[in-house]
């Protein structure tokens, strides 16, 4: 079970743009540039951001992608959720019903146990990645970085 | 993200195995035909369950598959781990440190503040099915399988 490489990029470039001054946007090509990425790869994962109201994006001599929101209300699961969606870990096809074994209907109304054990762990998943925001991991880099990103990402494309 | 679909086969085949009387095993044959699965891949998977010390094989006309220690021994994690192994969902490239904007490795010395919150939903996961075992399981079964299980399983192949 993995996540796409493209987590990494999307984390990194949701916590840069919240480095960014009120009003400032980056290119596509100015993040990949900044973390050497394949520039129209990370525009495509930058546009799944947009589609989940995690970055906004504006055309134009000044435009580029930002935040759509204070980083302070934007979660690690919101930026991970917006690359490799909502869609459970584990699938239940209730095999518990099939085959020579089959349980009959009328024992089946509560879930399965393991498919709610499954369940239960990837709540926990979830819910340790929504208590973490941008702005917890912006306030936890190391000093001089955030003003070493505001000067590169200011610089004229 | 996306676990196998046998996840679900394995845990089932597990949770039916704990159900034997003492001394009894069950052939892929035997546990495919209890759940309609395709037999050669359900026999893959269970290979898999023996290799990581979850189930043991016996040839042999009293032979078959059986649970490898007390099924209060046996997480739900180690089950699932058998099939879909042990690494990280989230893979840190320390991109931090790369591109235009690399941070400099004497201020990389600690884990990328991104990838250690990673981790740690990682591990809520792991924790979470490690704290339940294939025992608790049988345990909720619905009144009446596991004694329709050891019967169907007793009968002669």
């Amino acid at each position: 079970m993995k996540l796409p490489e493209s987590t990494e990029w999307v984390l990194h470039a949701a916590t840069s743009l919240a480095q960014l001054g009120p009003g400032a946007a980056a290119s596509a090509a100015q993040l990949a540039e900044h973390y050497d990425l394949p520039p129209a790869y990370l525009a495509k994962q930058l546009q799944a951001l947009v589609r989940a109201g995690v970055l906004s994006a504006a055309t134009g001599p000044r435009g580029g992608f930002r935040l759509a929101r204070p980083a302070a209300e934007i979660t690690l699961l919101q930026v991970v959720e917006a690359v490799d969606g909502e869609a459970p870990f584990y699938t239940c096809k209730e095999i518990r019903q099939r085959g020579r074994a089959a349980t009959p209907p009328e024992q089946c109304r509560e879930a399965c146990g393991l498919a709610a054990q499954m369940a239960v762990a990837e709540a926990a998943w979830r819910q340790s990645l929504r208590a973490v925001t941008i702005a917890d991991i912006v306030a936890s880099l190391p000093d001089g970085v955030p003003g070493r990103t505001r000067e590169l990402l200011a610089r004229p494309r």
